[in-house]
């Protein structure tokens, strides 16, 4: 048997937590049994973060992914594509061409095989967008090295107690009932299902499918959509096979006995999947891409200037984020 | 030092959940130290209902609510309006009557001092309106006795984890962002406030007040009501006096580090309230309506025709109804 190649982590903005954590996640990478991974993004800048951390992290660069596996448990390793200085809280456009330049290069990595998964450290889409980066974020950016539309890259939050797939993200509330369409809800739970079967292991994935209405609309009188959208997208998921049920009442869908019933709820707009989400998992939820042809996690929080370089940045999501990409990774490889 | 009135708990509509849940809470009453309360009803209903769930409930009929303090250690004390047979699962007009007679009684009984504080069963609201309720809800019924408007009736969902006020409740999705207005926002808030200062001990209560969109729309990026409606609102609470903060972020502000900064969240809509609560506190949140010179709180469930007589139906709900009208009670008899 081959050994799993290592996993990708991308530093992020150098001004944000990324590199800190990145640190705090390989000191802790034994007491949580993490897979070998590597940093892809600036030795210097990972060093320096540790440092500014009171952590103890020595950093080794690498030139190839398969130098990762033997210097993991003595050093971090770093491929290293920029000597950067470490400017926690103070972004600028060096910092974001890193970011762009590891995102890339990881991605290309993992693509090739070099690597086993790719795991993105946050960004700033804002800062990235002054040194050309024209996608919405990692996501956009990642499906479209891989030759997938956006569409068809579904968002996953997966905790401990809960997975949850938005169907609709960052748009108003208002926005929300007319974006919801049947084509677009069968589409993104159908490849969530598929998801749920290769990566997580879960052979015939059950999905709640949320109503969009107080009380799935209660026979319409508090909206149509369940009726007429919700429910026929159901229903064409079961058409093919896919043991989907809904649309249910959102509110009594997420308590612990109703969560035994599903592997992943479907949700209508962002706050629906996201409030459960992070009121049961705050610190464990990860971001996980679905639809792509290579396992890509994040840990489900931004670059926080505000806090970077004091320490008090946590590092349980991006150990999450590393774990979860390790279990996908094993899952692929088995024969 | 008067004692204080026993609690009045209506049986609700009697072929539902109601009857078995008082028998059951009365049970239970010792070891969940819970203050003496009466059923106003039948006694009839009350003790077939007991016998059929399979518990030992001895029902004493009582005349007026004084006899209840000497007689709820031996026996459940039942207000008997009106002997009818118990049928669990068919609701019929003649129990529809009896539990719009047993709420108006209680309420009276309470308005009057008699009773110390109003724990409503639950009814089929379709059901009340065939044989003449004309109000969308008990709590309308209620506000009208007590000469209350229905807007300054507020509803809160109260569990050992959160406190949640929707300003909307049931309506469709669609119609929630032209509902808001800073005045409604306000209002309620601030009646929120004032009970939860009252009725919760809470002296200066710091209110959470959500976002509509996304990361509260993200300076308008996604939807414009946070800017314009919601912090308007916190604004003029603030100048009042009360300590409101938001618009917050929805998903980021229940998880239990954020739920210890503040005494209850405002909520734009129901399942921005009732998913986290529902998440957090399934089997013991309590509707309590604010704004009434009465104590007034509910289990948070419906009538559950389908499992009525079954001996399913939790008691968790009915009991943490009557153990916070009992608190609140206490408070305000204290000098």
């Amino acid at each position: 048997m081959t050994a799993l190649a290592p996993l990708a982590l991308t530093i992020g903005d150098p001004a944000g937590v990324g590199p800190e954590l990145a640190a705090a996640a390989w000191a802790l990478s034994d007491a949580e049994a993490l897979l070998p991974f590597f940093v892809v993004g600036s030795a210097r800048v990972v060093e320096e973060a540790a440092r500014r951390r009171g952590i103890t992290v020595p950093v080794c660069a690498v030139k190839t992914t398969d130098e990762v596996a033997d210097r993991f448990a003595d050093a971090l390793p770093v491929l290293d594509l920029d000597d950067l200085p470490y400017t926690p809280g103070q972004p600028d456009d060096a910092g974001a061409l890193l970011a762009l330049n590891a995102l890339a290069t990881a991605t290309g990595l993992v693509r090739s095989g070099a690597a086993s998964a790719l795991v993105t450290g946050p960004i700033a889409k804002s800062r990235l967008a002054r040194v050309g980066f024209d996608f919405p974020g990692q996501t956009e950016f990642v499906a479209d090295v891989c030759g997938i539309t956006p569409e068809h890259a579904v968002m996953m939050l997966a905790g401990p107690s809960l997975r949850v797939v938005p169907i609709t993200v960052h748009v108003s509330l208002r926005s929300v009932p007319d974006l919801l369409t049947v084509e677009l809800i069968r589409s993104r739970a159908a490849i969530a299902a598929a998801a749920l079967a290769r990566d997580f292991g879960i052979a015939a994935p059950r999905l709640a499918v949320a109503g969009l209405n107080p009380h799935a609309g209660e026979d319409g009188r508090m909206g149509t959509e369940d009726g007429a959208i919700v429910a026929p997208a159901v229903a064409a998921l079961r058409e093919a096979g896919i043991d989907a049920f809904g649309p249910l009442p959102p509110d009594t869908m997420f308590h612990a006995e109703a969560r035994e019933r599903y592997d992943a709820a479907i949700c209508m707009y962002h706050d629906q999947a996201l409030i459960p989400m992070k009121a049961l998992d705050f610190d464990e939820g990860v971001n996980v891409t679905l639809g792509l042809p290579i396992i890509r996690t994040s840990p489900d929080h931004g670059t926080a200037f505000a806090i970077a370089g004091t320490g008090t940045a946590r590092v349980g999501p991006t150990i999450a984020a590393i774990r979860m990409a390790g279990e996908c990774a094993k899952r692929r490889a088995m024969p």
